[in-house]
């Protein structure tokens, strides 16, 4: 292996934070954790990585990419840390205010960043599906149909808006519908009909672990690159 | 083959009315059609069938069973032609008011009859296996999505809110999603789910002819039976 | 709770038997192990249940019924121990010769038991939709259509056979097809096609506790019961 | 409208030459039949429109375009024909020896020209995103299920093998499987899995005149265009 990837994952307690951190330490992924943080801390050093506590945010070791999966409290700081240091910066807090939104592409403009509604790699490629297939069938009818976990809140998912977007930049306008079923990770099917066919282009999770997975490649992938705001599906 | 049954089909004009017809000539159906009946009348006679005017309805020959695709305003002079015939009454017509569900009810305790929002044998056998599978899987969710073409109206369909019904005799309460899209001739999905397992019962109809087939059974079941209302179901 | 029911766990170090043992600790299941049977054995007590080796079979305590996810080799024994106990029975053990077939047939006259490919509540209730599918449907196609992880070597999948025996007690004959990818737990499709129409019953494993869990269903309603071979359907 | 494309219709007696010629008549196709080719002709005209025997083919006036469904053995000639007149060609005739398959690949130098297995639109665009998909997704299984009505004798049908090739120019291998049903007009899977994610890519035909209209679409924008051969998803 050449140079590992040195990551400051952010929101190192959460469900996300948990399995990057896992993943990094278990699996082959071309990435170190170099510092995990989250708003209060115990123990300095956990499985071999340091811990710092979100006010000591300054103070964390050099690192090529922050991975961030948190809340908006903390994004203002960790974003200014990463334009800082020159680091990258792949971020999937949802619930940004429209400030952190601005800046989010003032900070792409020195520094190379993601920001993401899904990291699983089936996803950006459904996403890539999507915009080539609406533009390829004019006039045809689009429809969303997304489920998940009843545990879930929010419908439609954002997963679900972001494939939307995707076929409206192929000049579809989809109509969406959400199913709260079970234990269900997440599916989403977009489905293209005229008179006579139909185009289904389905994507199944099955596994949460193919999200975190996904945030490290394009962690990975973002190390090195100009400044810009790169989607997922331009990481693969 | 034995006597055919012989038929009054009501609401001749319409597509229903016109599907039962070709299909009685041109397949071996077991039923013949001895009157048609639609709201005016040009010739007396049609590709060998007598036609009747709705104002001429008492006027119509000998017939088993009365199949009716139409209007609700012309409803309660076929059923009390049927039920003073000793006749079998199938019907598909849908938007009657409470007075008539009381009269078909009545009528149900003189003469066989059947009402249906839908006729295909697939989803005759949809209906009982959603019943069973609701009984089976207590506290499993429930969701039903229905797809149909673009130029329905009502949503969701009358088909999935009677798949709603026999999940609701077997105990599960489900939600509804509806698709509208391209020429879709209905699809109904009835989906149970849990934490790891899920089944999916589905229903694709792709021509119009298995509507006015089932409603032929319908009406050769239903002859010579006793009184009494019928679901498609039982008649399979 | 009521008195608990107490298993026999035989296989204890193989998936199904970790996952079972597993799932007496950490859910409300009624059932406690008893006794962890398994080839060779270590520590005398894991987890505060007493381990057997197979050598020792005869010298386990009182217990109700017998869980069996093994192998062929020890499946006699276990079963001759279980009629002289007067205990229930509940094997997913496969590969039984014809002996052992016939043995598993005596053994019912005896106690109540079940053998079954499939141990999840979702495909017992898939088997007796697809013989009432099939019995409602003469004359349609039938295709079974199954999925698995790709480290599954034989084909079609034991669940899809029983399927189609389902399907064959309900008169259809269907033709399988298989397929290997991913890691995907199990999938089976049923489909009946006629002539503008077509039914899909479909069941989606997507966590192998599922299987467990089932069978401690399974064995909680075995026990009281009178002898005889009872099928997981029954037991719903 | 601009000037109508002129078509030939090659192999006019057929289920594909009925329908070309139908909707020719009855849709706005921007193209209409200025001959009929078929084997034996009765009427020298039909409903408007030349009829020519195959043995007569140097005959037929002038046209655009030559639309060929038909059998090998009348290949050759209308293909020096359309080389000769310097018209375009579009074939979806089946079962072409490797020395016709060299006179496609030559008269490709002088003429535009198109052979395809399939002349749906939405199979076109599938063709495209599986290829795409496969080149994003390396190392990822890749399945494809095709069904089809009972009378189709091969299989994979060819549609899935070109869907295949398409995999393949992305770098996948695809396992292949067939189901032959009812009256399924043309169903297309193609899958990719990989652990804890699945992307299902699916094209379904409910009416046959796609295909029709879609040779139609290729034929219109064939006409004008230089020398080569161009595949239907490079013409939408």
């Amino acid at each position: 292996m050449t140079n590992p990837i040195r990551l400051l994952v952010h929101g190192a307690n959460g469900r996300m934070g948990q399995s990057l951190q896992r993943l990094c330490r278990d699996e082959d992924t071309g990435c170190i954790v170099v510092a995990a943080v989250s708003r209060k801390v115990g123990a300095r050093v956990v499985d071999g990585i340091p811990q710092f506590a979100a006010s000591e945010l300054s103070g964390v070791p050099a690192f090529d990419v922050a991975v961030d999966f948190s809340l908006p409290e903390g994004f203002d700081a960790l974003l200014g840390l990463c334009v800082a240091r020159g680091a990258g910066f792949v971020s999937g807090t949802t619930g940004l205010s429209a400030a952190q939104e601005a800046a989010l592409a003032d900070a792409a403009t020195r520094i190379p960043l993601t920001w993401a509604s899904n990291f699983s790699l089936g996803v950006a490629v459904l996403h890539d599906l999507v915009e080539r297939a609406a533009r390829a069938l004019p006039g045809w009818d689009c429809d969303i149909v997304e489920s998940h976990h009843t545990r879930k809140l929010d419908a439609p998912s954002g997963t679900a808006l972001t494939l939307g977007d995707a076929a409206g930049q192929g000049g579809a306008t989809p109509h969406y519908a959400s199913i709260r079923a079970g234990d269900i990770v997440g599916e989403h099917l977009v489905q293209f009909t005229t008179a006579g066919e139909r185009i289904e282009l389905i994507h199944r999770a099955t596994n949460r672990d193919i999200f975190a997975r996904g945030a490290l490649h394009v962690a990975a992938r973002l190390k090195g690159r100009s400044a810009g705001r790169y989607r997922v599906a331009d990481l693969l």
